[in-house]
Protein backbone atom coordinates (compact mmCIF):
# COMPACT_ATOMS: atom_id res chain seq x y z
CA UNK A 1 0.00 0.00 0.00
CA UNK A 2 2.74 2.76 0.47
CA UNK A 3 3.02 3.20 -3.23
CA UNK A 4 -0.33 4.08 -3.03
CA UNK A 5 -2.11 1.40 -4.84
CA UNK A 6 -3.00 -1.66 -4.04
CA UNK A 7 -5.54 -3.62 -5.90
CA UNK A 8 -5.75 -6.76 -3.41
CA UNK A 9 -5.56 -6.73 0.30
CA UNK A 10 -2.40 -6.05 1.74
CA UNK A 11 -3.46 -9.14 4.49
CA UNK A 12 -5.82 -11.87 4.97
CA UNK A 13 -6.32 -10.64 7.51
CA UNK A 14 -8.09 -7.31 6.65
CA UNK A 15 -9.27 -8.77 3.05
CA UNK A 16 -13.22 -9.09 2.62
CA UNK A 17 -15.24 -11.95 3.03
CA UNK A 18 -18.87 -10.86 2.25
CA UNK A 19 -19.84 -8.69 0.33
CA UNK A 20 -16.73 -8.16 -1.10
CA UNK A 21 -17.91 -6.33 -4.07
CA UNK A 22 -17.30 -3.75 -1.27
CA UNK A 23 -14.09 -3.40 -0.29
CA UNK A 24 -10.81 -1.16 -1.15
CA UNK A 25 -7.41 -1.37 -0.63
CA UNK A 26 -5.87 1.59 -2.36
CA UNK A 27 -4.61 4.10 -0.28
CA UNK A 28 -6.81 7.15 -1.60
CA UNK A 29 -9.77 5.84 -0.30
CA UNK A 30 -9.00 4.56 2.58
CA UNK A 31 -6.97 8.17 3.55
CA UNK A 32 -10.40 10.47 2.26
CA UNK A 33 -12.21 8.32 5.15
CA UNK A 34 -9.60 8.58 7.37
CA UNK A 35 -9.76 12.08 6.46
CA UNK A 36 -13.26 12.82 6.72
CA UNK A 37 -14.59 11.42 9.58
CA UNK A 38 -13.89 12.91 13.17
CA UNK A 39 -13.47 10.02 15.71
CA UNK A 40 -12.78 6.22 15.69
CA UNK A 41 -12.99 3.56 17.68
CA UNK A 42 -10.12 1.37 19.04
CA UNK A 43 -10.12 -2.53 19.77
CA UNK A 44 -8.23 -3.88 22.21
CA UNK A 45 -7.81 -6.75 24.37
CA UNK A 46 -6.96 -7.28 28.36
CA UNK A 47 -7.26 -10.92 29.83
CA UNK A 48 -9.01 -11.99 26.89
CA UNK A 49 -11.79 -9.13 27.38
CA UNK A 50 -12.23 -6.53 23.66
CA UNK A 51 -12.74 -3.15 24.53
CA UNK A 52 -13.85 -0.70 22.32
CA UNK A 53 -13.31 3.22 23.24
CA UNK A 54 -14.12 6.25 20.76
CA UNK A 55 -11.26 8.61 20.37
CA UNK A 56 -10.13 11.16 17.81
CA UNK A 57 -7.05 10.50 15.50
CA UNK A 58 -4.84 12.54 12.95
CA UNK A 59 -3.36 11.19 9.60
CA UNK A 60 -0.17 12.50 8.61
CA UNK A 61 0.98 10.48 5.15
CA UNK A 62 1.16 6.71 5.57
CA UNK A 63 0.56 7.01 9.68
CA UNK A 64 -2.21 7.39 11.91
CA UNK A 65 -2.06 8.87 15.49
CA UNK A 66 -3.89 9.04 18.61
CA UNK A 67 -3.09 10.64 21.85
CA UNK A 68 -4.30 10.65 25.66
CA UNK A 69 -3.63 11.13 28.83
CA UNK A 70 -0.65 8.17 30.10
CA UNK A 71 -3.13 7.90 33.02
CA UNK A 72 -5.55 6.29 30.73
CA UNK A 73 -5.43 2.38 30.20
CA UNK A 74 -6.57 2.53 26.81
CA UNK A 75 -3.68 4.31 25.85
CA UNK A 76 -1.02 2.52 28.07
CA UNK A 77 -1.91 -1.08 26.85
CA UNK A 78 -1.74 0.31 23.41
CA UNK A 79 1.30 1.63 24.06
CA UNK A 80 2.96 -1.74 25.13
CA UNK A 81 2.48 -2.91 21.62
CA UNK A 82 -0.43 -4.48 22.26
CA UNK A 83 -2.68 -5.96 18.86
CA UNK A 84 -5.21 -3.45 18.30
CA UNK A 85 -7.73 -2.46 15.71
CA UNK A 86 -8.97 0.83 14.46
CA UNK A 87 -11.89 1.26 12.53
CA UNK A 88 -13.82 4.54 11.04
CA UNK A 89 -17.37 4.50 9.81
CA UNK A 90 -19.14 7.27 8.17
CA UNK A 91 -22.87 7.09 7.75
CA UNK A 92 -24.10 7.53 4.66
CA UNK A 93 -27.88 6.86 4.82
CA UNK A 94 -30.52 4.71 5.10
CA UNK A 95 -31.28 1.99 2.36
CA UNK A 96 -35.23 1.51 2.89
CA UNK A 97 -36.27 -1.71 0.73
CA UNK A 98 -39.47 -3.77 0.38
CA UNK A 99 -38.42 -6.36 2.55
CA UNK A 100 -37.40 -5.89 5.91
CA UNK A 101 -34.53 -8.53 4.60
CA UNK A 102 -33.17 -5.85 2.12
CA UNK A 103 -33.21 -3.06 4.59
CA UNK A 104 -29.63 -1.93 5.00
CA UNK A 105 -27.34 1.43 5.23
CA UNK A 106 -25.12 3.50 2.97
CA UNK A 107 -21.62 3.82 4.51
CA UNK A 108 -17.83 4.08 4.53
CA UNK A 109 -15.92 2.24 7.10
CA UNK A 110 -11.95 1.71 7.49
CA UNK A 111 -10.63 -0.93 9.27
CA UNK A 112 -6.96 -0.65 10.17
CA UNK A 113 -4.80 -3.43 12.43
CA UNK A 114 -1.33 -3.27 13.68
CA UNK A 115 0.35 -2.11 16.78
CA UNK A 116 1.34 1.26 17.91
CA UNK A 117 4.51 2.46 18.62
CA UNK A 118 5.06 5.59 21.39
CA UNK A 119 6.33 8.70 20.13
CA UNK A 120 8.88 10.20 21.89
CA UNK A 121 10.43 12.74 19.89
CA UNK A 122 9.16 16.33 20.85
CA UNK A 123 9.19 17.48 17.57
CA UNK A 124 7.09 14.01 16.00
CA UNK A 125 4.63 14.91 18.88
CA UNK A 126 4.37 18.65 18.20
CA UNK A 127 3.79 17.69 14.66
CA UNK A 128 1.02 15.09 16.07
CA UNK A 129 -0.59 17.72 18.01
CA UNK A 130 -1.00 19.91 15.40
CA UNK A 131 -2.21 17.56 12.83
CA UNK A 132 -4.89 16.18 15.70
CA UNK A 133 -6.07 20.29 16.16
CA UNK A 134 -6.12 20.82 12.38
CA UNK A 135 -7.87 17.22 11.73
CA UNK A 136 -10.46 18.86 13.49
CA UNK A 137 -10.66 22.24 13.01
CA UNK A 138 -8.51 22.90 10.27
CA UNK A 139 -7.12 26.50 10.64
CA UNK A 140 -7.19 26.69 14.26
CA UNK A 141 -3.94 26.00 15.08
CA UNK A 142 -2.27 29.21 13.93
CA UNK A 143 -5.02 31.31 14.61
CA UNK A 144 -3.85 32.43 17.81
CA UNK A 145 -4.50 29.44 20.10
CA UNK A 146 -1.23 28.30 23.12
CA UNK A 147 0.44 25.30 21.50
CA UNK A 148 1.49 22.69 23.94
CA UNK A 149 4.11 23.20 26.94
CA UNK A 150 7.27 20.86 27.22
CA UNK A 151 5.12 19.96 30.82
CA UNK A 152 1.56 19.28 28.22
CA UNK A 153 3.64 17.60 25.80
CA UNK A 154 5.12 15.26 28.04
CA UNK A 155 2.06 14.63 30.17
CA UNK A 156 0.56 13.46 27.13
CA UNK A 157 0.91 9.70 25.17
CA UNK A 158 1.16 10.09 21.49
CA UNK A 159 0.81 6.81 19.50
CA UNK A 160 2.00 6.27 15.69
CA UNK A 161 0.14 3.43 13.48
CA UNK A 162 1.29 2.44 10.38
CA UNK A 163 -1.53 2.62 7.59
CA UNK A 164 -0.12 -0.74 6.03
CA UNK A 165 -2.56 -3.27 7.03
CA UNK A 166 -6.09 -1.66 6.03
CA UNK A 167 -9.13 -1.82 3.80
CA UNK A 168 -11.84 0.14 3.21
CA UNK A 169 -15.73 -0.94 3.26
CA UNK A 170 -18.48 0.85 1.50
CA UNK A 171 -21.89 1.02 0.46
CA UNK A 172 -24.44 3.44 -1.58
CA UNK A 173 -26.88 3.84 -3.87
CA UNK A 174 -30.55 2.43 -3.82
CA UNK A 175 -32.03 -0.66 -2.42
CA UNK A 176 -31.75 -4.24 -3.86
CA UNK A 177 -35.18 -5.76 -3.30
CA UNK A 178 -35.73 -9.25 -4.81
CA UNK A 179 -37.53 -9.25 -8.36
CA UNK A 180 -40.88 -10.71 -6.63
CA UNK A 181 -41.06 -7.78 -4.55
CA UNK A 182 -40.75 -4.69 -6.84
CA UNK A 183 -44.65 -4.39 -7.04
CA UNK A 184 -45.18 -3.73 -3.22
CA UNK A 185 -47.47 -0.86 -2.27
CA UNK A 186 -44.70 0.47 -0.34
CA UNK A 187 -42.00 3.64 -0.48
CA UNK A 188 -38.69 2.50 -1.20
CA UNK A 189 -35.21 4.45 -1.92
CA UNK A 190 -32.41 5.86 0.33
CA UNK A 191 -32.22 8.72 2.46
CA UNK A 192 -28.61 10.61 2.61
CA UNK A 193 -27.28 11.31 5.98
CA UNK A 194 -24.93 13.84 6.58
CA UNK A 195 -23.33 15.68 9.66
CA UNK A 196 -23.99 19.49 10.06
CA UNK A 197 -22.61 21.81 12.56
CA UNK A 198 -24.97 23.91 14.37
CA UNK A 199 -24.49 27.92 15.94
CA UNK A 200 -20.96 28.24 17.59
CA UNK A 201 -21.61 28.84 21.06
CA UNK A 202 -19.33 31.14 22.49
CA UNK A 203 -17.63 30.81 25.56
CA UNK A 204 -18.43 32.28 28.25
CA UNK A 205 -15.42 34.21 29.55
CA UNK A 206 -15.13 35.43 26.13
CA UNK A 207 -15.11 38.53 25.36
CA UNK A 208 -18.18 39.54 23.16
CA UNK A 209 -16.00 41.67 20.60
CA UNK A 210 -14.58 38.56 19.38
CA UNK A 211 -15.59 37.58 15.43
CA UNK A 212 -16.51 33.67 15.07
CA UNK A 213 -13.51 32.85 12.84
CA UNK A 214 -14.44 31.85 9.07
CA UNK A 215 -13.59 27.61 9.34
CA UNK A 216 -16.04 27.75 12.69
CA UNK A 217 -18.99 29.65 11.24
CA UNK A 218 -18.01 27.60 7.89
CA UNK A 219 -17.68 24.18 9.60
CA UNK A 220 -18.34 21.62 7.40
CA UNK A 221 -17.07 17.80 7.13
CA UNK A 222 -17.10 16.87 3.98
CA UNK A 223 -14.40 15.60 1.64
CA UNK A 224 -11.97 18.14 0.43
CA UNK B 1 -29.17 -2.12 36.64
CA UNK B 2 -32.48 -4.37 36.05
CA UNK B 3 -34.08 -1.88 38.40
CA UNK B 4 -33.64 0.75 35.88
CA UNK B 5 -31.02 2.66 38.08
CA UNK B 6 -27.37 1.89 39.20
CA UNK B 7 -25.97 5.18 40.86
CA UNK B 8 -22.47 2.97 40.72
CA UNK B 9 -20.91 0.86 37.91
CA UNK B 10 -21.95 -2.59 37.67
CA UNK B 11 -18.65 -4.28 37.34
CA UNK B 12 -15.10 -2.70 37.50
CA UNK B 13 -14.58 -3.28 34.28
CA UNK B 14 -16.97 -0.74 32.77
CA UNK B 15 -15.95 1.34 35.87
CA UNK B 16 -14.29 4.78 34.69
CA UNK B 17 -11.24 5.62 34.96
CA UNK B 18 -10.13 9.11 33.94
CA UNK B 19 -12.90 11.61 34.20
CA UNK B 20 -15.06 9.55 36.42
CA UNK B 21 -16.93 12.76 36.77
CA UNK B 22 -18.04 11.92 32.78
CA UNK B 23 -19.46 8.87 33.42
CA UNK B 24 -23.05 7.53 34.36
CA UNK B 25 -24.82 3.79 35.04
CA UNK B 26 -28.48 4.32 35.00
CA UNK B 27 -30.45 2.31 32.81
CA UNK B 28 -32.53 5.11 31.27
CA UNK B 29 -28.82 7.00 30.42
CA UNK B 30 -27.81 4.13 28.37
CA UNK B 31 -30.92 3.28 26.72
CA UNK B 32 -31.62 6.53 25.50
CA UNK B 33 -28.06 6.99 23.99
CA UNK B 34 -28.28 3.40 22.08
CA UNK B 35 -31.96 4.64 21.19
CA UNK B 36 -30.72 7.43 19.37
CA UNK B 37 -27.76 6.44 17.53
CA UNK B 38 -28.07 4.38 14.45
CA UNK B 39 -24.66 2.28 14.53
CA UNK B 40 -22.86 0.31 16.87
CA UNK B 41 -18.88 -0.77 16.58
CA UNK B 42 -18.69 -4.52 18.20
CA UNK B 43 -15.52 -5.72 19.20
CA UNK B 44 -14.24 -9.40 19.59
CA UNK B 45 -11.21 -11.33 19.39
CA UNK B 46 -9.50 -13.91 16.73
CA UNK B 47 -6.13 -15.44 17.77
CA UNK B 48 -5.23 -12.33 20.01
CA UNK B 49 -6.15 -9.88 17.47
CA UNK B 50 -8.82 -7.40 18.45
CA UNK B 51 -11.48 -6.93 15.40
CA UNK B 52 -13.84 -3.71 15.88
CA UNK B 53 -16.88 -3.74 13.03
CA UNK B 54 -19.48 -1.44 12.53
CA UNK B 55 -23.03 -2.63 12.38
CA UNK B 56 -26.72 -1.55 13.26
CA UNK B 57 -28.33 -2.90 16.65
CA UNK B 58 -32.28 -2.28 17.82
CA UNK B 59 -32.19 -2.00 22.18
CA UNK B 60 -35.60 -4.23 23.23
CA UNK B 61 -36.30 -3.73 27.19
CA UNK B 62 -32.64 -4.74 28.89
CA UNK B 63 -31.31 -6.35 25.28
CA UNK B 64 -29.11 -5.86 22.49
CA UNK B 65 -29.92 -7.65 19.44
CA UNK B 66 -27.24 -7.77 16.49
CA UNK B 67 -27.92 -9.98 13.36
CA UNK B 68 -25.99 -10.79 10.37
CA UNK B 69 -25.36 -13.47 7.56
CA UNK B 70 -24.12 -17.15 9.54
CA UNK B 71 -21.75 -16.65 6.81
CA UNK B 72 -19.77 -13.65 8.33
CA UNK B 73 -17.13 -13.96 10.71
CA UNK B 74 -17.82 -11.83 13.24
CA UNK B 75 -21.18 -13.26 14.03
CA UNK B 76 -19.74 -16.52 14.23
CA UNK B 77 -17.20 -15.59 16.99
CA UNK B 78 -20.01 -13.57 18.31
CA UNK B 79 -22.23 -16.35 18.19
CA UNK B 80 -20.16 -19.18 20.19
CA UNK B 81 -20.33 -17.05 22.91
CA UNK B 82 -17.09 -15.20 23.10
CA UNK B 83 -16.28 -12.00 25.01
CA UNK B 84 -17.57 -8.93 23.06
CA UNK B 85 -17.72 -5.08 23.76
CA UNK B 86 -20.13 -3.23 22.23
CA UNK B 87 -19.61 0.71 21.56
CA UNK B 88 -22.14 2.97 21.01
CA UNK B 89 -21.35 7.12 20.28
CA UNK B 90 -23.08 10.33 19.50
CA UNK B 91 -20.72 12.82 18.76
CA UNK B 92 -22.38 16.31 20.01
CA UNK B 93 -20.10 18.96 19.04
CA UNK B 94 -16.37 20.05 18.80
CA UNK B 95 -14.86 22.00 21.88
CA UNK B 96 -12.70 24.83 20.64
CA UNK B 97 -10.26 25.57 23.50
CA UNK B 98 -7.88 28.60 24.18
CA UNK B 99 -5.02 26.03 24.30
CA UNK B 100 -4.61 22.99 21.73
CA UNK B 101 -4.00 20.97 25.23
CA UNK B 102 -7.75 21.73 26.28
CA UNK B 103 -9.31 20.82 22.43
CA UNK B 104 -12.21 18.33 23.24
CA UNK B 105 -15.45 16.70 21.71
CA UNK B 106 -18.66 16.85 23.36
CA UNK B 107 -20.09 13.03 22.84
CA UNK B 108 -22.30 10.55 24.61
CA UNK B 109 -20.91 7.01 24.79
CA UNK B 110 -22.40 3.58 26.11
CA UNK B 111 -19.63 0.76 26.11
CA UNK B 112 -21.73 -2.57 26.79
CA UNK B 113 -19.37 -5.87 28.11
CA UNK B 114 -20.59 -9.44 27.65
CA UNK B 115 -21.23 -12.56 25.41
CA UNK B 116 -24.12 -13.13 23.35
CA UNK B 117 -26.75 -15.78 23.34
CA UNK B 118 -27.84 -17.11 19.58
CA UNK B 119 -31.30 -16.62 19.45
CA UNK B 120 -33.13 -19.28 18.02
CA UNK B 121 -37.07 -19.10 18.78
CA UNK B 122 -38.40 -17.83 15.62
CA UNK B 123 -40.70 -15.15 17.41
CA UNK B 124 -38.05 -13.81 19.21
CA UNK B 125 -35.87 -13.25 15.90
CA UNK B 126 -39.28 -11.90 14.30
CA UNK B 127 -39.45 -9.36 17.05
CA UNK B 128 -35.91 -8.21 16.74
CA UNK B 129 -35.97 -7.67 12.90
CA UNK B 130 -38.95 -5.50 13.62
CA UNK B 131 -37.15 -3.60 16.17
CA UNK B 132 -34.30 -3.78 13.90
CA UNK B 133 -36.11 -2.31 11.26
CA UNK B 134 -37.74 0.26 13.69
CA UNK B 135 -34.80 1.52 15.36
CA UNK B 136 -33.63 2.90 11.91
CA UNK B 137 -36.84 4.23 10.63
CA UNK B 138 -39.96 4.12 13.05
CA UNK B 139 -43.35 3.43 11.37
CA UNK B 140 -41.73 1.47 8.60
CA UNK B 141 -42.73 -1.95 10.01
CA UNK B 142 -45.90 -1.40 9.63
CA UNK B 143 -45.50 0.36 6.35
CA UNK B 144 -46.63 -2.20 4.00
CA UNK B 145 -42.79 -3.85 3.57
CA UNK B 146 -42.59 -7.44 3.27
CA UNK B 147 -41.76 -9.05 6.53
CA UNK B 148 -39.01 -11.73 6.41
CA UNK B 149 -40.11 -15.33 4.96
CA UNK B 150 -38.85 -18.31 6.92
CA UNK B 151 -36.38 -18.89 4.37
CA UNK B 152 -35.05 -14.96 5.49
CA UNK B 153 -35.27 -16.07 9.35
CA UNK B 154 -32.90 -19.23 8.98
CA UNK B 155 -30.74 -17.44 6.66
CA UNK B 156 -30.15 -14.71 9.53
CA UNK B 157 -28.34 -15.11 12.61
CA UNK B 158 -29.62 -12.85 15.35
CA UNK B 159 -27.94 -12.36 18.95
CA UNK B 160 -29.20 -10.97 21.95
CA UNK B 161 -26.85 -8.79 24.43
CA UNK B 162 -27.90 -8.35 27.78
CA UNK B 163 -27.09 -4.66 29.01
CA UNK B 164 -25.97 -6.00 32.40
CA UNK B 165 -22.70 -4.87 32.40
CA UNK B 166 -22.98 -1.13 30.47
CA UNK B 167 -21.69 2.24 31.45
CA UNK B 168 -22.49 5.60 29.84
CA UNK B 169 -19.62 8.60 29.26
CA UNK B 170 -20.31 11.54 28.29
CA UNK B 171 -18.91 15.50 27.46
CA UNK B 172 -20.80 18.48 27.16
CA UNK B 173 -20.51 22.49 27.10
CA UNK B 174 -17.74 24.92 26.85
CA UNK B 175 -14.28 24.21 26.89
CA UNK B 176 -12.33 24.42 30.36
CA UNK B 177 -9.30 26.47 29.77
CA UNK B 178 -6.95 27.21 32.27
CA UNK B 179 -6.88 30.28 33.78
CA UNK B 180 -3.67 32.30 32.38
CA UNK B 181 -5.08 31.57 29.04
CA UNK B 182 -8.49 32.94 29.26
CA UNK B 183 -6.76 36.48 28.20
CA UNK B 184 -5.68 35.23 25.00
CA UNK B 185 -6.56 36.87 21.43
CA UNK B 186 -8.70 33.44 20.01
CA UNK B 187 -12.19 32.60 19.61
CA UNK B 188 -13.23 29.76 21.91
CA UNK B 189 -16.24 27.89 22.44
CA UNK B 190 -18.25 24.86 21.67
CA UNK B 191 -20.08 23.83 17.67
CA UNK B 192 -22.71 21.88 18.31
CA UNK B 193 -23.11 18.87 15.34
CA UNK B 194 -25.96 16.62 14.70
CA UNK B 195 -27.05 14.16 12.05
CA UNK B 196 -29.71 15.38 9.47
CA UNK B 197 -31.13 14.01 6.64
CA UNK B 198 -30.82 14.85 3.69
CA UNK B 199 -33.84 14.09 0.88
CA UNK B 200 -35.09 11.16 0.31
CA UNK B 201 -34.11 9.34 -3.05
CA UNK B 202 -36.57 7.16 -4.46
CA UNK B 203 -35.86 4.04 -5.32
CA UNK B 204 -35.48 4.28 -9.69
CA UNK B 205 -37.95 1.18 -10.15
CA UNK B 206 -40.53 3.15 -8.19
CA UNK B 207 -43.83 3.88 -9.89
CA UNK B 208 -43.59 8.07 -9.47
CA UNK B 209 -47.12 8.45 -8.00
CA UNK B 210 -45.74 6.82 -4.49
CA UNK B 211 -45.60 9.95 -1.89
CA UNK B 212 -42.81 10.50 0.77
CA UNK B 213 -44.28 8.62 4.03
CA UNK B 214 -44.13 10.83 6.76
CA UNK B 215 -41.03 9.19 9.01
CA UNK B 216 -38.95 9.61 5.49
CA UNK B 217 -39.85 13.18 4.63
CA UNK B 218 -39.55 14.16 8.18
CA UNK B 219 -36.75 12.00 9.24
CA UNK B 220 -34.88 12.82 12.75
CA UNK B 221 -32.54 11.24 14.88
CA UNK B 222 -33.26 13.40 17.82
CA UNK B 223 -34.24 12.03 21.74
CA UNK B 224 -37.88 10.97 21.42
Amino acid sequence: MRDGRAATAPSQRVALGRHAERGQYDFETIAAILDEALVCHVGFVVDGQPYVIPTTYARIGHDLYLHGSPVARWIRVLGSRAPLCVTVTLLDGLVLARSAFRHSMNYRSVVVLGRATQVDDPQEKMGAFEALVEHVAPGRWNDGIRHPSDAEIRATMVLRIPLDEASAKMRKGPPLDAEGDLAREVWAGHLPMRWVAGDPIADPALAPSFEIPGYVAEYTRAAK
